[in-house]
């Protein structure tokens, strides 16, 4: 059934946002057959238990707000294990093509010549449904503005400005040491009043959620005991359900 | 190994952008155990193939611009089938909380004292990578607005005049009868030439794209005959792989 079951090359593959149960069936079919999988921090470990014996597991993640193996290094990585083997699978958080920097792998592999697929995975921000926040709802929020908190410089995008004139819903990516600036922007646009919600290990079974003013995210994620990595919600849809 | 193996009641399913085999793994194995499902027009009808014999398929579609099974009438179709059936499948394309109005039926489905699970699904959106296409690109755009062109009153959303003075990818659901409003906004702020992108059938075998100028969508779209339902995606991200 797979058109990717006599395919070789680099896979760069969506492990979803925790729950092994979401990543895709082509996901699960091509870590079912990999020679290496070169996985990330954020994934559930329990895949790679999905992977045969023969497989090679190697580490490749950054910790958040600490210690990392370089871009270059994944690079060089694909690079030696394509070359030796049938099926490298790169498995990445999420989705690979929302704050992954999966294309930027995508590009390399081109470039050198390696054959490339890209399986799209469940990204964290839909987990958010499992909480009973739906990213749309019809009447309450009809687009959604999905950001990160953390740009390569470190700041907090400055298209936060603009999403809060906008009737959309703000997700915030990797956001968690930007709750001060994030609920003080709000606040001088005087929407300091504008639900939000902190959501961590969504999809499993020991997710945290809090829901507070926006004002108040700093003193709800102390209060909850959320860290990161976590994600953000602001917008009335995080209302819709009381 | 499904949390979800002995699970009664109403699963509201996203079906994903099209490939059947992009659906989760955990939507796959309700799809499996299911006594009927309520399926929408969008969906690949290869997924309906994968359920048992016994179960009972009822279609509740609704067509693009055309007729459709009124929000009411699914709502009571789910209290009926639910009181004699074990596993009630709402099989949506996409993921049901993005534009999906999946929400709704969970409200429903609460109030009925119905129990009801949520399975995302791989958004169209998220099918764009396999165009070549990354929603986000680290240093070329760093936030992605997602927008519906199609809102309940039937106008584009106003959101898309903030989106356009913002670093943000600009992803249209059921925009392609406003090509030449989304065009024309553009033009209005002097960015007519920023790259755009129409895709449809995206992650099925004979997905089509064209890539613009997003002046020239209306242009585009003709030449390429592409039709509704289709993505659009607007931003520099459509450029980083010429």
């Amino acid at each position: 059934m797979s058109i990717l079951l006599n395919v070789s090359g680099l896979f760069i593959v969506g492990g979803g946002p925790g729950d092994p149960e979401l990543i895709t069936l082509k996901a699960y079919r091509v870590i079912k057959r990999a020679n290496v999988i070169l996985y990330d921090n954020l994934i559930n470990k329990e895949l790679l238990k999905l992977a045969p014996k023969y497989c090679k597991l190697v580490y490749v993640g950054k910790q958040p707000y600490g210690t990392y193996t370089p871009q270059e290094v994944i690079h060089e990585l694909i690079k030696e294990y394509v070359e030796t083997n049938k099926v490298v699978v790169r498995l990445k958080g999420g989705d690979p093509f929302i704050f992954g920097r999966g294309f930027e792998e995508v590009l390399f592999a081109e470039k050198h010549g390696i054959p490339v697929h890209y399986i799209p995975g469940i990204s964290t921000m839909q987990a958010t449904g499992l909480s009973d926040i739906p990213l749309t709802h019809r009447g309450v929020s009809e687009s959604m503005w999905v950001i990160t908190g953390t740009k390569k410089d470190g700041s907090l995008s400055k298209d936060l400005r603009c999403a809060i004139n906008s009737s959309a819903t703000v997700v915030i990516y990797m956001g968690m040491k930007k709750l001060e600036e994030i609920a003080a922007i709000y606040a001088e646009a005087g929407m300091g009043d504008m639900p939000a919600a902190i959501i961590q290990h969504a999809s499993l079974p020991h997710q945290k959620k809090v829901v507070c003013a926006v004002r108040d995210l700093v003193l709800a994620a102390a209060n909850g005991g959320l860290t990161y990595p976590a994600i953000i919600v602001i917008g009335l849809v995080v209302g819709v359900k009381v």
